[in-house]
């Protein structure tokens, strides 16, 4: 049986067809535009695949957020807020099932790329996981006791408060909390601080250092309020791999030895990166179309 | 049928005897001394219920932590690293387990309260819901998608980090973090930095101004991280009724529209006080032993 999966993103939208075992059989990438230039691309790979004899039995779509996941809501399906203006109160999954008239999963891109982890990555079979994505934003996908966390509405992990340090005179970028954790340390806040991208900030120790204390300050309240089983760090951010070194010294400095776990011995195996070299995403949205089914 | 609940304080033992519908029928105190001369009398307690007719069919208890909640470890219903020296590596469960010769459900205090609430109380039928309690400590229960979170071990949500305010000169007293939540803004703390107990600072408004700044900082980013449908705030300092408008108006300037749901707004049904009226904790032990069956 084949299943077919959306991964929302504000810059492209990748759509792919693949199998129960994670395998991805086709894909295709459209920039992200308006909805009325960036669906009807989308909904014609997954009929040219039917045309091909590659019909799937259900769609998972993993979106960026805020979307409403609430099933007895009457938007449920619908991004909600959303800066990217054109797609304010799009009713996504209501486009695509009537398109294509398959059960259509759907949650936020954080918590595909979790599910993607959990399924078919190193964290398989664990049921209390965070994968957080340090980039343009800064969001968290988190399970609890074996469900992706809904609540209310979804996590929105990035917007925590963290103590901004002493030698760090940059204001912060959110436009709602300005120095929250994303206003201080997305990749737009580290460009804007330094005056160049992160990717051109390699050998400069101080970016580095400061931005894995914010970074750890954010694990800290993660482990002390999810008590998960581990930590994914994933997102353009953690592609500089210095980061995980610092980040476990300091996430073990500042706990000091307040939890006493198995877990916390090991930090190598507890703050890891994503496994899916990027397609986390893509196979989340696989299990959710299994899941809708 | 009958089941037993035994609330695990720092203070104080609650034991009692209840149904399926959370009635409370024969209850004892028992003050907390060392495990060797508090257990027999609580032992005693429900054997002689058990001669009066009222045998019990399993019993649950809610404890402080750190407590060991993972079944698979050797030290599941272990009390671990307590302040309280003479209960750290007290099997708690064994004990009672062993005794009374029933089944045992084991949880944190804070999750027992919860349990209690969203078992018997106002927040009946809520899936995802934090309960906080600020008292001698800062603790929380907490409850994702129905289920108690649990994880690698528990939540310890009373020692995330705030920003301590610039008028804030009192350096903290949690012994591990100095000035996380639960060192600046626990009963103790209260108490330390303004040189008496909250009791006696009923009309000092400071007080309670800086006290609602730190608990909204913790409940934003409880918030953010869990998306619960409600929070209800329990505990000694919660005694202080003004704290929770000053609590509800912070949250909602510190968030500052940034979460979009009905539920921020309407603040007032959505940041609550404990409704059972401090048997919360007991009656939740009840379900434990119910859950346990």
């Amino acid at each position: 049986m084949l299943y077919g999966s959306i991964e929302v993103g504000g810059t492209k939208m990748i759509c792919a067809i693949g199998d129960d075992t994670g395998r991805i059989l086709e894909s295709c990438v459209v920039a992200t535009g308006a909805p009325e230039e960036t669906v009807p691309p989308m909904i014609d790979f997954f009929k040219s695949c039917t045309d091909k004899g590659m019909e799937i039995a259900a769609l998972g779509i993993a979106c960026f957020g805020p979307v409403d996941l609430n099933k007895n809501s009457a938007t449920y399906g619908y991004i909600t807020t959303t800066p990217k203006t054109p797609w304010i109160n799009y009713n996504i999954v209501g486009a695509f099932e009537e398109a294509l008239n398959v059960p259509v999963g759907f949650d936020t891109d954080v918590n595909g790329s979790l599910l993607g982890e959990v399924t078919w990555g190193t964290s398989k079979g664990l049921t209390d996981v965070v994968y957080l994505t340090v980039g343009t934003g800064i969001g968290g996908g988190i399970m609890s006791g074996g469900k992706l966390v809904h609540g209310m509405m979804h996590p929105e992990t990035g917007h925590i408060l963290i103590r901004p340090l002493e030698n760090d005179n940059y204001p912060g970028r959110c436009p709602f909390h300005k120095n929250c954790f994303e206003g201080m340390a997305s990749g737009p806040a580290i460009q804007e601080r330094w005056g160049r991208p992160a990717y051109e900030l390699k050998d400069r120790a101080e970016v580095w250092e400061l931005e894995s204390d914010y970074i750890a300050q954010a694990v800290m309240s993660y482990i002390l309020i999810l008590s998960p089983q581990r930590i994914i760090l994933g997102g353009g951010v953690m592609k500089e791999q210095v980061l995980f070194g610092l980040i476990r010294s300091k996430v073990e400095e500042k706990l000091n030895g307040y939890i006493c776990t198995p877990e916390m011995k090991d930090l190598d195996s507890y703050i890891v990166p994503a496994s899916l070299e990027g397609n986390q995403g893509i196979m989340g949205g696989l299990k959710l179309a299994i899941d809708a089914l």
